[in-house]
């Protein structure tokens, strides 16, 4: 079972085969099932971009997408999620995507479910299409990871974002520092890299990731003022100015504007932050691809297809 | 104009022949319309299960489903569900799947609309895909209604399943019996069977079906609590050792664990409870066929359009 | 790049294309794109017609439509309205269908975005689809608009209808007047047509076309009973008979039914209430073909395709 539940359990050479599938798609490479597969987004968090993306992703695949409301399912009649998944699997679906805001909300199921699971986002742990698609964009960029230094800058203790990256990138080869209000640093990440002073984390890398502030899981003590936090641990103007020629800007976005990053930098040369999205697309198709190909079957570069199906 | 409104408006040669074609679908058989097709999904009451399972049927049937949120509807601005159907039928839908929570709330659309209707339930009254479904995996198990005693147990009064399944079993010569708290026994199902004390009940009957209890529908007073319940009436691991060799147990789900039924035995030997819901699919798939064959046509096996459009 | 924002930004050449398209349409014209192509609906606003319309109207042109569901989306986390079309925008969404409640939202997004943007309303202002709709129903009708007279009737303030109507009729040759509560008459809207009253509108019109009271616009001093209202500006049975032979009446729905008009009034002979939804879908296919067709290509007719792919 292929399952995509974090990005630790991917070997390098999965992760490798999997943004070699992505570029693949990228550059105009297709790949059907075999026969009408479905697929069920499961989002019980609000998301636009990952659940937007895991939709268009499935539907360059030619998956029957079934639609599922959290606010209209029987969760709100109590039903665990296991029994919900278990449901979905009884009545045909071949595949879920599942963004939940328990911290490992799938140990319950794995093993237990017959249907490959994609992690698309759980609690404050793993997010593993954005740390795939956040590699994408740093190898396109690249082309190496040897070498290249990635600052992780924000709000790293409730980011699934900074684990599932700081975790692959060091085994990829790259250097990782983590930088922002300090009190934020979580030890437990120690083992990927130090901790690094705005400035200079922000003049010496080749990525400046920035993470999003995520205000609806900060306590009121913890947090920091817009304006004050932009100043001390943002991408001001003045700080751009100072980047390594060729570093990038990156965010999983959403953005706060002027708060991680001065509104007027969010679409400047340096940025990569709506390619990121792009990019999210092509990886969602590689990990569903895997996720299907293995059980399911299917076709790839399926032109003819196309031409007559969808091109005609 | 072929509705799906209620099971006791089926006559049995009718109940038949969609169990007939659910059973085709089952093995493999396939149904088209010979053109594009539209349907919408009215969903005023929460559910995973029988949302999902008529979204999958659809699609097998290569359907349009168009999406209609209930929350995001002109329901709000005070809309008539009368005038909200005439509207789905004027943009071009062909048929509509209604879960409401008012009884008979078809009673205004019937003979004003011109569309069929399939009743995905509508309060405490029908719902008779449930009732298919059921009947499916029983006529699936012992080939034969005669002489199969089905014991009904639970939360009778409040139940759609309660009164569809007896009314139906009992036409096609199956025997019914009804258990749980004695209160909840509405005296107007006597004609389809009597009450019988729970341990009798289980022990004897080939078919143990047990009902969900409806939190959402009790008054304060009225309410066991859970405990209470599982060793009054549950389903209990003592009391599934007593049960016939070959009975089996039913659950429309979603499943109260450990209150209907003991939650290690929802996916035991006996249980069909994941398989009612498989078989849910394929009745749906027939309920549409025979709501859409009459008025827009189609086609049977389509093999040939399946393997290039589906299969490749 | 051909957005959809205003009726007024069209030309009366525009229009007449646009509407010529619709009958086409009508006529079993077809057209699809040549790759596959991705649509959003965001609808800030609750809508059953003009999202179910626009829905159908996508599906007929063979389009994927992605979910959008604003209260589910990153909207909630602050998101604005730019970045989230900017988000679409790099996930491969071809076109985007707006109802937003702000007046001229798409003020800040033109420009900036380069994806088409298909106006289904914004605040009190425009709703092209709808007066495009009403212009085809009105044309079918009378075959030109040189000489009709059409009275506009009711909460014409808040109208998003009213205005997109009333600057189209007349730039097309039709004569408008304006009736319903005096003290709802805009002064800017005295250039398209004079105020009337009611009785006299009613009597001398060939199309009485009534708005909706927007209850969720009205502060409480303005409110008029229903019953007061229904008697001094409402279609009562008695003001119907009084209309001019092969007069119409028209609504854009969704009606309060006994209030604008006599509920027995809604589907009787003059009325085209359910015939402009109808069309509604016709004229939204016109326009998405009219936004996509420059940029994605497509091919019209495409009756073998359709034959082999929909109609088997």
């Amino acid at each position: 079972m292929k399952h995509l539940l974090t990005t630790s359990e991917l070997s390098i050479s999965e992760i490798e085969q999997i943004l070699s599938e992505a570029r693949g798609f990228k550059a105009g490479e297709s790949w059907l099932p075999h026969n009408q597969t479905f697929v069920a987004n499961l989002f019980f968090e609000p998301s636009t971009r990952t659940k937007c993306s895991f939709e268009v992703a499935e539907r360059k695949l030619g998956l029957e997408v079934i639609p599922f409301e959290v606010a209209t399912s029987s969760v709100l009649k109590g039903e665990t999620l296991y029994d919900t998944i278990r449901t979905l699997e009884s009545v045909g679906v071949n595949a879920v995507v599942i963004r939940h805001n328990i911290d490992n909300y799938f140990d319950e199921l794995v093993g237990k479910t017959n249907i490959p699971i994609l992690n698309a986002g759980d609690g404050c742990g793993h997010h593993p299409t954005q740390s795939l698609l956040d590699l994408m964009t740093i190898q396109e960029e690249f082309e190496t990871f040897q070498g290249i230094k990635v600052a992780i800058i924000g709000d790293i203790r409730h980011s699934r974002v900074a684990r599932s990256n700081a975790d692959a990138l060091v085994r990829l080869g790259a250097e990782v520092v983590f930088s922002g209000p300090q009190e934020w640093f979580d030890e437990s990440m120690r083992q990927n890299g130090h901790y690094e002073n705005i400035d200079t984390a922000i003049e010496t890398s080749d990525v400046v990731m920035l993470l999003r502030i995520q205000h609806e899981r900060h306590s009121d003590s913890d947090k920091h003022t817009a304006e004050e936090y932009h100043r001390q641990y943002g991408l001001t103007i003045d700080r751009e100015k100072k980047m390594k020629p060729n570093s990038i800007i990156m965010h999983p976005a959403p953005v706060n504007r002027d708060v991680e990053i001065d509104g007027r930098l969010v679409e400047c040369e340096r940025s990569r932050i709506f390619k990121q999205m792009e990019n999210g697309v092509y990886v969602r198709m590689a990990v569903l691809k895997r996720a299907l190909d293995q059980y399911q079957g299917g076709v790839n570069n399926v032109n003819d297809y196309q031409k007559r199906l969808l091109a005609y």
